[in-house]
């Protein structure tokens, strides 16, 4: 049997089981978006590791070196604050083809020192090697959570409320016009930024972890619809999802509606929105999403409902049930899952 | 410029003053075998990352799986060794082409966890994902240490003995065989053997760690005439070594003979052995290493002398000068450096 008939949560699945067995107290291992390690009476670590491959997550004549630096450290930022702690430092493998030009590499590095910079969070180490065709990065984050405001996925209950923190889908259509090597424009040049800038939604994961009507949360990085769907199998529940309530930039309407495009269908799918994904307690998420719009200026957007019919995500477009042609990300199956 | 040009060490150092400035105290971050980072009261956390390419760090027709899985983690355990700290868990990015046998997989995943259950390190989490042509692997691995035994590569001092906790060269001599596609017999398989999956010191480096008398400690990855620079640039030192003490293996004495290979070069050039090189205060040595070798049923080897010649790392050869032929290991140039 290939990996390519197994996919990757089959094979995340297949060896996750012998390593978690006389695991410590208090530690969270594979499964969420960080591991949590216990630190102190009240706080716990945090770790990510996140890879990107050439030709894999980017292609190296299509984002420039900045970007990706940017992006490389951006993913696991995202994640740290998917688990509502802060980012305190990094660690970065990268493996180079030896003729890579030197300004590349100072362009990946002052991305990555950018957005470092913005959070205080410092390379602490790493290694740097020689690979001979593909460009490879690794990180793996450290953060801090204060143990109670710490969210897993694990934690979604029926009647919650299901939602994002920023428009979805904008990161795929950005890839799709890169991809499809496509004239510019100021609604394309928007799109493609979101793809090779996404901005971690730190503050919103930090600040969503201090509010107890918060239940699960986690990041969009494979989209919604592969995102969700390990939410409901860590929560034991299912989700009903309105497309029609998918938030979508009008950058990704306007570019949808002249190319043709099925915006909704990448909303779901396409993935690396690096946005956060959370279910939060029917009753009060009135008022938390007032508070998030005086704290952040903008809603969270309301997308769906946890249900408790375990293991089914429904989609539902105004109030009818509805399919979704492609589905979420899968590496191994190039995209598509079984 | 190219990456080549430049060199591994010259692109750390272009890169790492940026990320070292603001770091808050009790912090050791880029430059040694693993990052310091405090803890609590009495105790830090050692962060240490490594990445594997194929065609850079192994060949995927000339080690099996099971070796492969084991070695990931050693090279890394054997960092935290180094700094005088236990591991205590470990985090793996794997990047696979789609067509790998899941056969592979579990091979690889068996050894990973045969030598992660020896030391009760947990896997906690990582990244699988699509690469297109090369295996890739980073693992990061956490240690936690008490602050008054970790060991720095900056703490040689003039007079100190150099030693070194294994045997020398006899990985690099595996790997020789491995690629001139050697027939095999004992000693070939030994060496061979030595180079899939090499045992790190972790008893040693913890317990080294707990004697004051260690001062600079670091593991041997890139042989010791590039580990032996790190730890003179860091301690603004000078070394002496003697050649006619580095420790041969018999398997490797016998097979250099035999091959008419130069097995002291291999054994202060090739790396990879993952033993533990360090220095001792000369006064506390013979104490320092009886005590060793009632420990750990053998004696360390001293080699050499730490000296006040800033930047001079010096060969002898029974009391003569020598010269090597070859250098160790330098990323992105082949394996010789300028």
């Amino acid at each position: 049997m290939k990996l390519s008939d197994l996919g990757e949560f089959g094979l995340i699945e297949r060896f996750s089981g012998r390593f978690l067995e006389n695991l410590q107290r208090g530690i969270v291992g594979i499964g969420d978006d960080a591991a949590v390690i216990p630190w102190d009476e009240g706080h716990s670590l945090l770790v990510t590791t996140d890879m990107l491959v050439e030709d894999t997550h980017f292609l190296r004549g299509a984002v420039a070196p900045r970007d990706l630096g940017f992006k490389s450290l951006a993913v696991n930022l995202s994640d740290i604050a998917a688990m509502g702690g802060m980012p305190l430092s990094f660690f970065l493998s990268l493996g180079l083809p030896p003729d890579i030009e030197v300004a590349w590499a100072d362009g990946f590095f002052a991305g990555l020192h950018e957005l470092a910079a913005v959070y205080g969070v410092g390379l602490l180490g790493g290694d740097t090697t020689k690979s001979l065709s593909a460009i490879v990065i690794n990180i793996t984050a450290l953060g801090r959570a204060e143990n109670r405001h710490i969210k897993l996925r694990s934690a979604a209950r029926e009647g919650d409320v299901v939602c994002v923190t920023g428009t979805l889908g904008d990161s795929g259509a950005g890839l799709r016009l890169l991809l499809e090597n496509s004239p510019g424009g100021g609604d394309a040049e928007a799109l493609i930024a979101r793809h090779n800038r996404p901005a971690p939604h730190v503050a919103e994961g930090h600040w969503l972890g201090a509010h107890d009507q918060v239940r699960a949360m986690m990041d969009v990085s494979d989209g919604i619809d592969s995102d969700l769907r390990r939410i409901i199998e860590k929560s034991n529940c299912g989700v009903d999802i309105n497309l029609d309530k998918l938030p979508l930039s009008q950058e990704l309407t306007r570019v949808g509606k002249l190319r043709g495009w099925d915006a909704r269908e990448l909303a779901a799918t396409a993935g690396e929105d690096y946005c956060l994904l959370l279910t939060a307690a029917a009753d009060k998420f009135p008022v938390l999403n007032k508070e998030f719009a005086a704290r952040f200026g903008r809603s969270l957007h309301q997308i769906g409902t946890v249900t408790t019919k375990a293991g089914d995500l429904k989609y539902f477009d105004k109030g009818q049930p509805a399919v979704l042609k492609k589905a979420g990300w899968d590496h191994f199956r190039s995209g598509q899952k079984a």
